[in-house]
């Protein structure tokens, strides 16, 4: 393990990234596909820009709570070669969403550069691309995991969350169709709802889950764990809306969209239990337009409400309710991996 | 068991439609997710269009195959019903396969009706709710089989047919993309691999499979019933290239466009095999545009070159290989279940 140690729990990365081509080449070279060399290429070619370039916060964090869920053990090599497979496998779940999600919004960047869908010669093959990156996943886990006695929980696991997070973009996709129509629709409960199957799910659940059965456990042992890591999950997309509006566009590295864009943001679900009449005209009138005089109508609107004030107000009591759900968990070593959860998103800028 | 006795093996049609409404309730209550009422509304919605209005021949080839590989054993309702599970698992990939395939060709119809991605409302959402189809089959799956000896065996099983399938249909989209700017591409060995990944698998193997897992087979040891499978998709593949020139539309139900859409058509590669260079300027020249001139043109070579000729050939030949490759496995009931596979495609005309 010669990765640097950084204050952080994230000493692993140098070996996580180094994993990534050992797992391409196997999956180019698998015998359940006579690949020609053009279908060679353009695999290659479609997992380098899609699959590596993200943050890999969510593939990392399976080695980092492995790590911590076998306190006083020194892991060895292949143990913690394994854990980097299920973290890539996490940012291959991530990679297939993303692809198909832009294809669906119409995006245009993603990460930076183009989105794939908008690369030349690509075009909706991405959709076909989008299921290749999926199926890569099972074809990863029997390869490494076949022989664990964790295997079938793992591929269930994977399905399950899979089917939250398809679950949790349908809701999302069909809430904005009614909510274009009706503002009304965009309530708390349908708002925590989207965020917790379309992203708290596979973003913070997931890893910890895989680690937990790489410890061997059984997860329907971890129930309240789960329960914590998807109010930390919301707790993350809340900062998100948030920061859509008031962060520094230098900071987050994009300039948020999401009143223009129509979305079903905690910022105008917030709006929206806190408006008088008057205001919620002001709402129906301005939000999801794209010119700035309609943008300006609806933060103005959000300062009056004093919006700002509510979010603070939100992290700090969601802040001491995470912190004592994970102080009441009887295993210390299920606390460490959570509170560096914690560590990692509270009061982040971006 | 009530179904009609119609001379075939089908008998089980009535019982296998019946299954279909408990299926879809039930996954309409899956606890994994929290539905609305709307998202409710949207899956059955989506469902009743995708998933019920095929031939059923795949799903339907379960509960045949299954019964025949036990003979002497009256089944019990309870095993015909989860062979009609798995039955409509494939039936549920084939509507999620055929969901994305129209989005990627911008078809128009599908089974009589306006493709899912045209109804209004739908759009770009039908890219997620073919990822909705996907992940319904673990979850039915896991609520039917979790307990059996051979669920593992299921889940891979269903995993790496996805994985073949969509390989497959990634060479297919590549080699037309390659072949629009040079139609040499179009090769047999080619072809056989769009045709032996893309259909071939899920639709010949994949029943057969899941009927010998029910059974209580290994199925690394049924290698030699699988290359037959696949041989017989591959014939089943040929014909339909065949009937897409030479079928009557009033009896295949469709007016073929293989030669207007560029595809990569048994009768194109067979035609690039056998013409002189001057023939080959023609295919050049005409093949993959909408004139009903240069359409003409084709065909007259393709008479020219005596193809359907060259087809009968084929279809004597590999009915013969067939048969004897059949009558040469050890198992009478393993060529019981193939021998009606056989029939149920040779000589069919549409």
């Amino acid at each position: 393990m010669a990765a640097e140690a950084n204050g952080e729990t994230t000493g692993h990365r140098d070996v996580f990234v180094s994993v990534y081509p050992r797992l391409k080449s196997e999956l180019l070279e698998d015998p359940a596909f006579e690949f020609t060399d053009d279908a060679r290429q353009w695999v290659e070619k479609m997992l380098d820009y899609n699959v590596p370039g993200g943050k890999l916060n969510r593939g990392l964090s399976v080695v980092d709570s492995y790590e911590l869920l076998m306190p006083g053990k020194t892991l060895d090599e292949h143990e913690i070669f394994l854990a980097c497979v299920l973290g890539w496998c996490i940012e291959w779940l991530q990679a297939y969403f993303l692809v198909l999600d832009d294809i669906m919004d119409g995006s245009i960047t993603r990460r930076g550069q183009a989105c794939w869908y908008k690369v030349e010669k690509v075009g909706l093959i991405a959709t076909n691309d989008g299921i290749i990156l999926r199926n890569h996943i099972p074809r990863m886990l029997r390869k490494h995991f076949r022989e664990k006695p964790y295997y079938v929980d793992l591929l269930d696991l994977f399905n399950e969350v899979e089917f939250q997070t398809a679950s949790g973009q349908m809701l999302d996709l069909i809430t904005t169709h009614e909510g274009e129509k009706d503002l009304a629709k965009y309530t708390y409960p349908v708002y925590r709802r989207i965020v917790q199957y379309k992203t708290a799910y596979y973003s913070f659940y997931l890893p910890v889950a895989c680690a937990l059965l790489m410890a061997g456990e059984n997860l329907d042992n971890f129930i309240e764990v789960k329960n914590i890591l998807i109010d930390m999950g919301t707790y993350f997309q809340i900062q998100d809306d948030y920061l859509d509006c008031y962060g520094l566009p230098e900071t987050i590295g994009k300039v948020g969209t999401d009143i223009e864009d129509f979305k079903c943001s905690w910022l105008v679900v917030q709006a929206l239990e806190r408006a008088s009449e008057e205001q919620k005209k002001v709402l129906y009138e301005h939000y999801g337009k794209s010119k700035a005089a309609d943008v300006a109508k609806v933060k103005e609107l959000y300062n009056e409400l004093n919006l700002e004030a509510v979010y603070h107000e939100y992290v700090a009591m969601i802040y001491q309710k995470l912190t004592s759900l994970i102080e009441s968990l009887p295993s210390e070593s299920v606390q460490a991996v959570l509170q560096a959860f914690l560590k990692k998103i509270h009061n982040r800028e971006k």
